[in-house]
């Protein structure tokens, strides 16, 4: 039976000792109904209510997935019930805006409650999590009009949301798309073209479905420059927010996918469907782009959930099935065998997968509060500093949680030897559930350019620089019983300076250098802001005697010695370049 | 649709180029009779069955597995037919022994149109690929009546085998088995236990199946030492080799797993099962370990050949899928966009796949050679090289061909984005598939185990040492021209001597520095064994104009540059020892 216990000790351990969240909420009066005590209660109640209702449909639902009963998508066994729950419960209003119904509580905590929920079933959460994304494009750039008629509805899980921005022909590329939007001369225009791997496009959850969809008016400039966003719902909403006729916007198909299979993934079809601006004409992808920095954590924190939940069900295993002996002679001469955790390949695996872990959850909450200053810091200029350290990381907080996040899943199954990989011990599900990770949302490619080009490149290295200044200060200020911590950090830190100045430079006179580098630059950055991480966990734990704080320094020196040397390899195919990739005629491939 | 092609010229220029075989077959007369134009012919014949007939099974076996009907197993549409016309074309006992019915061709034939075949269908392959496991257990060690019995039979594919090792409670460490043996007085003996985890333990394509099954005898000493392997037929065999009663032997369920879906999983019942000994009583582990060195390069086989059939599918995608435009601008300017090719990052991923199936293909056929050598060689100083060789490189083959095989398979499928998570393109399919070959056989840690344990610390890393001898002498003959080749190559020569002899000082006082060491130690040395095949390819490629060498160099300096380096951050792991992984507290995982 697969088990979860969300890591609480862990979170509030990263939230309240590593960065003060509640000293920094009592300072913000955005923040100032949010305290701990509130907090540990929000915390422990989504432990409880995650484990019980949602986690148990975890396996039932890949088993059972998502079934076309004529035009309509029928949800596992279970989920719409959950789905009932979870909202009554406030869940998916959580983080948003207190205009249109949300608590408003501070990204700093719904990065755990998305932990929690991630890491019980990743399927289940896209539903609530699509909405709450939907949403937040439209809070900053729909009518508030428009807002107060559908946002407390997403809010409350009556109605849910969707985004709806692929097509067969174009994924990453979407000034190709060719989905029009004509006036209709009443404020409204008609959608049509057909929309691919749409996320809860379709499903029996909610009344009302509202799709943010993007589309082109008639003579909009060609490529991105084009592109306009337009909230189209399945029912149409009539002004005192009852539903009205169904909109021409029906589901085509259903994916059948390696994983997520109680997610419904779908081909949606507009047929002169009705919808209405969102944000500026032309400016679609602007207003698309508002919600990416916190959807893309959002994936971020579902490769930490799969892979907390993969770590526990392992070390779990690790700790029941006997095989073998001690090399120092037998642990547990009474039985045939010893646990596999007297094996040090078994804790290389396992440590592996915690080191990442723990560095993970870290440098999410490290972004969720640059994502908060950014929203809600009373100075502008701390608002536009976290802003753009938003932007450098957001990324990385996407691509190296997932690719590390799926590796970790992979490790997890490994433990389990043979078992693994058959389904009924639900390892190999989080394999795939989070393989997933690592192509939405931008795949981890993409993510990497928007960081090597983007982010790096065109500012001249200067919020690199920037984040760099403070990772010197942290290494600095170490004391010296985290000499291990300091050289390391100070390593990685000059290695991501190297890096970078390597980018900045061959990027004048070579157009290509950026892309044949960048994912390699996002696991070097990423290796760095983890070396960041466990300093900042090792600072708050020194000098304390209690096991928990002496294992932290443990774990941190693990990850020091033996994960953070990989940066070397890295920096090095950084340098290899672009052209030997270019120099392969293209029927070589 | 997918496609596969196999890769004739590559394996030529492998085989011939840089291997020249058809020169030592000539001087060796276990292979009289073989020459390159039968090989030739062979390799042909191989690529058109197995493209005609076996790989359109491919992804129609993982739709609709097998499945339990009765008390029988039924494999997916199709297998049957083909498992018919793949016995009949003689495959099976390819590589087989003469004196039972085989063919004999040396192990430097059958590695190759082994990759065809994984490539094309690995739950396909499994089928034949246990019987011919089993055959060779048997033809080493039973009883050359019992062989003259059932050896034809298998290998003319009308009886199949399998190897019933694990139990629910016992994998890797096969000593605490339960299964027993009891003597019935006629030189037979009653089988009873439960056997899991059994490829192809019960199936429909054939009319008998032989399980080797390992077991204790009464009063069998503790552990691996009181083990014996016994043959036990689902059908008895009358002296005239035509079939009597069925035996005590049955599938109690097939297993619901990852993927390799078209190949049966049982778990079987023995009920006092008639069996025979095979080879000495308590000498069974032995007995398997015999064919082990066949079965887990024929592992890593199935890993590289899933990541060619990959890189084959993600180059045709990158040709064809148009997607955002070069940096250089646009190079299709007549089509809405430019196809993947022209990305930096999308060559780097179908490179570095690329880059390690040619490496992979070499290093097989480098370890068959030595393989051949081993058996055939008219020198028994040869023969004893080779053996060392061989028992030296089969865990990196089996465990390093897997583990890049399987990450390059998980690169193949982020080629095609959003579209690699669809069932219908197959790309996960590879992912699902390939996962297995690092968990069968023995784990890939334990291959790491069983490399810097056996094969390196208890023989002091004489066998290391012969080997590096003989990379060294040949990065001290690569011409000038090859510069990149000899740097690479002696850098990752002096590391993995570096790292062999930490194993070794280091496991003097602490038993279990190997352990804590082993799978960082798989991965550098073989990642030093792909710079030597490169080098030795590049050698064979250098001074010659045509396109095909020139580009050899190029992908060589593509794993010099970009790949090798990662064995830095591998000898730092090395480095960081056993202690620091056992330092926790067991009830901290």
């Amino acid at each position: 039976m697969p088990v979860y216990k969300a890591p609480l000790r862990d979170m509030r351990f990263v939230a309240f000792e590593v960065f003060q969240a509640d000293r920094r909420w009592a300072a913000n009066p955005a923040f100032a109904e949010v305290d701990r005590e509130i907090v540990d209660a929000i915390l422990e109640e989504s432990a409880r209510f995650n484990a019980q209702v949602i986690f148990p449909l975890n396996r039932s639902g890949d088993e059972e997935g998502c079934k076309m009963v004529g035009d309509e998508v029928v949800t596992p066994s279970g989920f719409k019930e959950a789905f009932r729950q979870y909202a009554q419960g406030g869940w998916i209003g959580l983080g948003a805006d207190k205009a249109y119904g949300g608590q408003g509580f501070p990204k700093m905590v719904t990065v755990m409650t998305d932990e929690i929920l991630y890491a019980c079933n990743p399927s289940f959460a896209l539903y609530p999590q699509l909405g709450i994304g939907a949403a937040l494009a439209m809070s900053q750039h729909a009518d508030p009009v428009i807002n107060q008629l559908y946002l407390p509805k997403i809010y409350e899980g009556i109605w849910s949301g969707t985004m709806c921005l692929t097509e067969p022909h174009a994924g990453t590329d979407l000034g190709i798309i060719r989905t029009r939007a004509e006036p209709l001369g009443d404020e409204s225009y008609a959608i049509s073209g057909t929309k691919i791997f749409i996320t809860g496009g379709e499903h029996d959850l909610v009344e009302n479905i509202v799709h943010l969809v993007l589309a082109k008016l008639p003579g909009a400039p060609a490529g991105s420059k084009g592109i306009s966003l337009f909230l189209v719902p399945k029912y149409l909403v009539n002004p005192d927010g009852s539903l009205g006729a169904r909109n021409a916007v029906s589901v085509g198909s259903i994916e059948h996918k390696m994983g997520i299979k109680g997610s419904a993934t779908c081909v949606m079809n507009f047929d002169a469907a009705k919808g209405w601006l969102v944000g500026k004409p032309n400016e679609g992808l602007a207003a698309m782009f508002v919600m990416m920095n916190y959807e893309r954590l959002s994936m971020g924190i579902q490769g930490l959930g799969a892979s907390e939940s993969a770590y526990q069900n392992a070390a779990a295993y690790a700790h029941d099935r006997l095989q073998g002996r001690s090399a120092r002679g037998a642990a547990c001469p009474d039985k045939v065998a010893d646990p596999l955790l007297v094996h040090p390949d078994i804790r290389r695996m396992l440590l592996t997968i915690r080191a990442h872990n723990e560095a993970a959850r870290c440098f999410a909450m490290y972004v969720s509060e640059a994502l908060d200053n950014s929203r809600y810091a009373t100075d502008a200029q701390v608002r536009n500093q976290a802003k753009d350290r938003v932007a450098l990381l957001t990324p990385i907080a996407k691509a190296f949680l997932t690719d590390r996040g799926f590796d970790a899943c992979v490790l997890a199954q490994q433990v389990f030897g043979g078992h693994g990989y058959i389904r009924e011990w639900g390892m190999e599900q989080w394999v795939r559930d989070t393989r997933i990770a690592q192509i939405y949302e931008g795949t981890n490619g993409v993510q990497a350019m928007d960081l090597a080009g983007r982010k790096v490149v065109r500012g001249q290295g200067a919020s690199v620089m920037n984040y760099l200044e403070e990772i010197r200060r942290v290494a600095d200020e170490l004391p010296p019983e985290l000499q291990f911590c300091t050289e390391g950090l100070r390593e990685a830190a000059n290695t991501l300076e190297t890096a970078t100045q390597l980018l900045i430079d061959n990027s004048r006179g070579d157009a290509e250098f950026a892309n044949s580098a960048a994912v390699d630059y996002l696991h070097l950055f990423g290796l760095t802001c983890y070396a960041h991480m466990w300093s900042l966990m090792a600072r708050a734990s020194v000098g304390r005697s209690e096991e928990f704080y002496r294992n932290k320094l443990q774990l941190g020196a693990f990850f020091m010695q033996r994960m953070l040397p990989e940066i070397h390899g890295r920096l090095a195919a950084i340098r290899s370049g672009a052209a030997l990739l270019m120099s392969f005629a293209a029927d070589y491939f």
